[in-house]
């Protein structure tokens, strides 16, 4: 008998990473391909709907369906990426979700990656059990997914840019202070190079051959090896992460944040833990007692297994 | 034929207004009855079951369900009351749901004021046709509440206590800084009396006998007769106003922005649009071309039509 299966994407500004489930969930192989920004779009689809096609027939099956999770913004409505800052620009206004659907012949559902990882953490990672939580994604940028009541809000909000310093940094929308402006990986390590660049001593010099190469792995690393300059900086990110994150729980009392995205994940607890004593210093709304904040469970992922989800939902969807 | 009629309640600091609906939401009857605090919750609460049982037989009768839309923080799964600051303090812990429902016998829906306020604008005010939308009164304090894919989003955020200014104004909550600490009518007031002791000239001088008389009407008075210090103020608010919507919408990206309230409504569109000029300015996410602004549509109303909708909701889940 020919198996019925499911097909997961998770487009990245990086790398692709591509899967096939049962109808249950259980993911049953899985593959991924760097981003290639010399090739267009529509070879880089072929590629992954001719990888996806392979995976179900070594598997004596078909593809009945697919969810993909997309760096955004992007179109949930009409299904089409918009102008997404970390993919090439040949994906801008590409409508990712009619070509898949027309290509595979199968229903499709396409959400910005943020939410499709919310959407992978409340089903199978940190999120399960909560009916209510807020997903983020620390990494190049700032992304987030809001569950609320069990469903996930497909708006196309960018918790990234909620306003953590009114008059501060011009961020990359065009706005001043964002979240992303202040506490994306990106900045950790601008801010940190600026401290450097001033001429402040820090063990972060020998840690690269040029200032650069700083990431915030490196900082995170000189932190964990009580590098003062590096504990400034880092005292200073978490304080404007906790005003975001704090506007947003006041917002909307999750039960619980999670934190994913690299540089969460690369962090842990040397992130978490002041995170969590910040952050209940400064909200103080009175329905919540604590603000809950948990590492993704999914790791990497968080897209990935969310797409999957996303593609259960378009075939239900298509049976009712 | 005896009829049968949602109860809608609206119980405020000042005042309880109550209703009957017929069963497709058409309002039959309304009254309202100041709230007096040197009463029990419970005498208050007998008081206005009588009357609206008394309007539904007036109106040959009975009550099939009620809804209440209640001055929170409260506890919405469990029905209780917490602690209303601008409520009697006998009313702390109380629980309104299930004395209600005991007492009339009928399925019983509470939801906080602003909740019930964003519900009755989303089906009969500015929000119709909307499903997505964010309401907030600005009135004593502020409140809010969210629609996400024409659902109401049930949690007990509390949208006054964004963050806009992070080292700023001490609130009442015991956080710094948020928008009902510089937002709210008491803040508006206490933000001109400030620089009237401080010694400013303004025409706010002769409109009150005492400057502990200022207003956030007397304040909208004066910016319409071109006061200096008053346009001011105004300017300030409007730019902290414009700072927590700006974070609200980035997040959630609502279709519109929808303000009630007695601030809002008294001061129409000379607040309306340099608020829609400064979010404008300020908010760059690319899902969102303009920010829309809109005014309640319902008046001092919002809430109860909102209470009566709940009724209905519990009649249709004790239904199912």
């Amino acid at each position: 008998m020919v198996q019925d299966f499911i097909a997961g994407i998770d487009i990245g500004g990086t790398k692709i990473a591509l899967a096939i489930a049962a109808a249950g969930g259980e993911v049953i192989e899985r593959t991924s391909f760097p981003m290639d920004a010399c090739r267009t779009p529509h070879e880089t689809l072929n590629q992954t709907l001719e990888a996806l096609e392979s995976l179900a027939e070594e598997h004596h099956g078909r593809l009945s369906a697919a969810g993909i999770g997309c760096a955004g913004p992007l179109d949930f409505e009409r299904g089409i990426v918009i102008s997404p800052p970390n993919m090439p620009r040949s994906w801008r206004h590409f409508p990712l979700r009619s070509l898949v659907e027309s290509r595979l012949g199968v229903p499709v559902l396409l959400d910005n990656d943020a939410n499709a990882a919310a959407l992978g953490e409340h089903l199978y990672g940190a999120g399960q059990g909560y009916t209510d939580l807020v997903y983020l994604t620390i990494s190049t940028g700032i992304g987030g997914g809001i569950i609320a009541g069990n469903n996930l809000v497909h708006r196309l909000g960018e918790a990234g840019h909620v306003t953590v310093q009114p008059d501060g940094m011009l961020c990359g929308c065009g706005a001043r202070g964002c979240l992303e402006a202040l506490c994306s990986g990106t900045a950790i390590a601008r801010r940190a190079r600026e401290y450097l660049l001033a001429g402040r001593q820090s063990k972060l010099r020998e840690m690269v051959s040029d200032v650069k190469q700083l990431t915030a792995k490196t900082v995170a690393d000189a932190v964990r090896e009580n590098d003062e300059l590096a504990c400034t900086v880092w005292r200073e990110i978490v304080s404007f992460l906790a005003i975001g994150i704090g506007s947003i729980v006041a917002l909307l009392a999750p039960q619980v944040v999670i934190l994913g995205g690299g540089v969460a994940a690369g962090a842990g607890e040397l992130l978490l833990q002041p995170l969590r004593d910040e952050l209940n210093q400064r909200v103080h709304i009175v329905s919540l007692q604590r603000v809950q904040v948990l590492q993704a469970g999914l790791g990497t992922d968080s897209v990935l297994r969310g797409a999957l989800a996303l593609g259960t939902r378009a075939l239900q969807h298509a049976r009712t």
